[in-house]
């Protein structure tokens, strides 16, 4: 027989009574019926439970065993009695005796328990997450995100793709946000960088010929402590086509973005066509760039209902301010004063002067619109904007004005706060849909300058034209999104290959042609040589793990997470140098004093 | 039609014939044949022969296009005559005319020309890595990197090994090389280390539960630039399994590299049964513990022959070392006076006083043993040698002798360079082994101490038993190297998970329990909490690609290497920090005056 085992923890079942077999795993509970012993053994596999009675040779030994420890156990399979039988467990049918225990390593007093899942503190259960990650639902949380990846890398595969590994010793790219620095000990006072994304480096492999890369990429930035990020290192499904629209990348990644949600919803709905929403309607409609569409409302601008209206305050605001817009909140359901009244205070804790609003009940049997603003507009202007709502007896709407730049994040959190108080949000399924003509430049308030609005690597539509005719405000870049239910789930876009629009492009926001070779040198250069046209994407895995786990932490799906103050408490890092690593790095510590 | 095209280059049949297609690519080669332009277009899928005659729309622009353009075309697809069939071409039997041709991306004059691969500059190379890659043969290594990296991915899933991924921010670990440092930003003055192996935390998997781990991983070493390692980052394929013994370790993974050299030796034969050959055997007879077994040569010891005799040097060597011996090294075939002295002479250049020979030839009628070593020992012993080797008329043997420990190195390369100048070697074949039982210490001599000969985390044999009773220098170790034609593609060990036996382990060494705890922490604590019998190893990725592709630079199989000054010329790193990054980082240079 084999030295440790015969069989999993997770294998036995009716069909082995008789056999005599061999487990090892760990002491999940012993518990004591009356003098027998009952051990549930775990392992990776499962669960089985043990059975030594007092005349069984192994019963001395199974009275010391605790809690984690991993033991061996010899013993011969025996069918339950049918009331015994556990159906939750798969080998619940059946039962091993044990006939002898070999102790391959105690355990000292656990410092947070395995069995029960107990919430315990998060620098505990860090400091000992070898065993964290024993425990069930994280124990299957990981299993689940290994198992996610793999079928990226699969689905991918399939459909021609290739996995090309980039290099994470590599350049300082000066966009976006902070690089990680490592001192070079041969090149004194030199540093390598780790890569916020492979974005230049899949862009080289489309212009040396590559045609669909992709690969689980690591990720580095320096960024101060976020609750969505853990610090230091996450993974993105990231891939780039050649000889490609922006269409072609949607109707490539929508299967494999629908196939992995499918096949990790266990049962829930996902989106079968994922709408491709422009930028400035998911804005109008739903207040931002990543609606939550299992949310079903939807705005409408209602401005010509308040123009010139006894809602003086609108009235006056549409007047003198050509860009000021009302816009509306439907809320079915939602009428009552009480309900509105309570968003009314929700609006003012988020530093708004009030929630105006009107909701209908039938009052003498007539439909009638109540509240301040029914009474200052009157009731024709009530009833257009109940129709265009389409709204009836027992809902409501809420209005946001002012300059949508400035209110529409607001109005967006107001749709997401009605939908969920009351119940309007189906969270048993999965919505997915494109974001799409995203704004190329913006406008930066602090420096009162054009900035990019995300990726200076992308195609602004009408390309150099584009550039040098049309007011850059008004410039819309192949770039989208993908989003699932209100969060970013991958992003990309159409890139900008040709050199002389991407110096222009660079142009616009103030950086020049040397500035451009200085810092994008090794791409720059490369666009020279018969660039393809190319785009691509990078969907944020553990973003998709932790809403196909339902988990609300990334902690929960990540095996070996730092702190939220960067720190591992497993491994004791980060760690002092000593004084002969920072010479050989030709580097001393400049401490705050 | 699609915007860029329908088929790609490598796509086009004799069944296409007639159809109206598009393709995109680059021009590999344009030529003039009577003032008809025949252009090869190429893309990663294949090439395809586009004609484009005085008559053809296209003929004006197609007069204009250079090589490495990236251009589309529009034409028509004609079978060849049987005459113009190209049979080496997967598109011969077809080409494509010409209608249209729209440039996508003219390319400047070409620092390193694509088609037809002459030897480059390798800093013109790595500047331009991009058109590099494009040549065929460097585009061909790296799509056969990435397959085999996915076969082993397969292999190692179907056989229920999971893809865990581990931290790349981690801590610096005390052992082996090198580490890079990353300067934290949160904690001043402390420094996170990239991984040089995943070897603690693919333990601690373990200790958390999970059964049988995999990773492609990449690890990080800061060593000086050598020959056979490129400086930054290399990939392990990293295992381990829980509840093993070696046998088990070795019974999972043989099938696996034999599957991988199969799948892509393109024919050369791979061995069925790696041998098992003990450390000490390895040694002995192939004076290297990475032997190339395509190589027949089996040294054996013959100081028998040698004590007492004539041969005054090698006898009274024997008579006053007790650790003396004498080996020979059979040479088959060498049986010439020319060949001795060429290796004679040989072994002078490499610092030796030389190496001492006999060869035999009939002389008379009688064969004969000749050479000043068979003059000096006489026909008897002579002939008790050839006996013994096996040899015959036209081979020869040679002889080292002294303290083995001293000259099994050069003995080693002495039975290389007798096998490869005897063409003795099967240079067309994969010959593959295990290594075991390597020594668990080693007598530095330098430092005038033991010291752990490989893995310190390795599980002694007889384990603490064996640590407490028996001379350290006597202990072998569970530990284990996979080895191919020369080179060690593997090596792993059943880890030492018995948190005794690990201090003790350390204590012969010199290093406290305190210097283990601070040191292996994590692994330490969680070894007290349960710690399964577990055992591993981690295969050279870049080795075993180089072995596959028959390449003999790291560079030739890798898509963006550094260069050996461990500089990246595409991308421009290491480079400068400016100071607000070096401010951040609360560090500052200290260079070399």
């Amino acid at each position: 027989m084999h030295r440790y085992r015969s069989h999993t923890c997770g294998e036995l079942r009716e069909t082995h009574a008789g056999e005599t077999v061999r487990l090892s795993g760990w002491v999940h509970r012993v518990r004591d019926h009356g003098g027998v012993l009952f051990i549930d053994l775990r392992d990776h596999y499962g669960l089985t439970q043990v059975v030594a009675d007092p005349d069984s040779p192994a019963f001395k030994v199974a009275e010391t065993v605790r809690a984690e420890w991993c033991i061996k156990i010899d013993g011969f399979v025996k069918k339950r009695t049918p009331e015994t039988v556990n159906p939750n467990l798969p080998t619940g049918a059946v039962e091993l005796f044990a006939t002898e225990i070999e102790v391959l390593s105690a355990a000292k007093e656990l410092p947070l328990p395995v069995f029960g899942e107990p919430d315990y503190p998060e620098d505990i259960r860090l400091k000992y997450r070898f065993l964290d990650l024993r425990r069930e639902s994280l124990h299957a949380n990981i299993v689940k995100r290994t198992k996610i990846i793999a079928a990226m890398r699969r689905r991918m595969e399939m459909i021609g793709f290739t996995e090309y590994t980039t290099p994470i010793l590599t350049a300082s790219s000066p966009e976006g946000a902070r690089d990680f620095l490592v001192p070079s000990r041969i090149h004194p006072g030199k540093f390598y960088a780790l890569p916020q994304a492979p974005q230049q480096f899949k862009q080289l492999l489309m212009m040396a010929g590559f045609d669909r890369y992709f690969q689980i990429a690591p990720c580095f930035r320096d960024e101060d402590p976020r609750a969505d990020r853990l610090p230091g290192e996450f993974y993105q499904l990231d891939l780039e086509m050649s000889f490609v629209t922006q269409e072609d990348v949607w109707n490539t990644m929508e299967p494999v973005l629908r196939g992995i949600f499918e096949e990790f919803a266990e049962g829930k709905p996902v989106t079968q066509n994922f709408r491709r929403i422009p930028y400035d309607t998911a804005i109008r409609t739903y207040g931002s760039d990543k609606p939550d569409l299992r949310n079903p409302i939807e705005m409408q601008e209602v401005s010509e209902h308040f123009a010139g209206s006894g809602f003086k305050v609108f009235a006056r605001m549409l007047e003198s301010d050509p860009k000021a817009q009302v816009w509306a909140i439907p809320a079915r359901t939602g009428g009552s004063r009480a309900f509105c009244d309570r968003m009314n205070s929700w609006a003012q804790q988020q530093g708004q002067p009030g929630l105006g609003y009107i909701f209908w009940r039938t009052e003498n049997d007539a439909l009638e619109g109540a509240g301040p603003v029914a009474k200052n507009i009157g009731p024709e202007r009530t009833e257009a904007i109940r129709l265009q709502l389409g709204l009836e007896e027992g809902d409501a709407v809420f209005f946001v004005a002012g300059d949508p730049k400035k209110f529409y994040k607001f109005a967006g959190d107001a749709r997401t706060r009605v939908g969920t108080d009351l119940n309007l949000v189906d969270t048993n399924r999965f919505e997915l849909c494109w974001i799409v003509d995203f704004p190329f430049y913006e406008w930066d308030e602090e420096a009162k300058a054009l900035d990019f609005a995300h990726n200076p690597f992308s195609m602004p539509q009408g390309g150099i034209d584009a550039l040098n005719s049309q007011d850059p405000l008004t410039i819309k870049a192949y770039q989208y999104d993908a989003v699932c239910n209100g969060f970013e789930i991958a992003s990309g876009s159409i890139r900008n290959q040709l050199p002389e629009t991407m110096i222009k492009a660079f142009e616009l926001v103030g950086r020049s042609r040397e500035d451009v070779e200085t810092n994008f040198g090794g791409l720059y250069r490369a666009f020279q040589y018969g660039a393809p046209p190319h785009g691509g994407m990078a969907a944020g895995v553990d973003r998709i793990v932790m809403l196909l786990c339902g988990a609300q932490n990334l902690r929960e799906i990540t095996l070996f997470p730092m702190n939220q103050q960067a720190q591992d408490l497993l491994m004791g890092a980060p760690s002092e140098a000593t004084p002969k690593q920072l010479r050989e790095l030709s580097i001393r510590l400049n401490l705050p004093n």
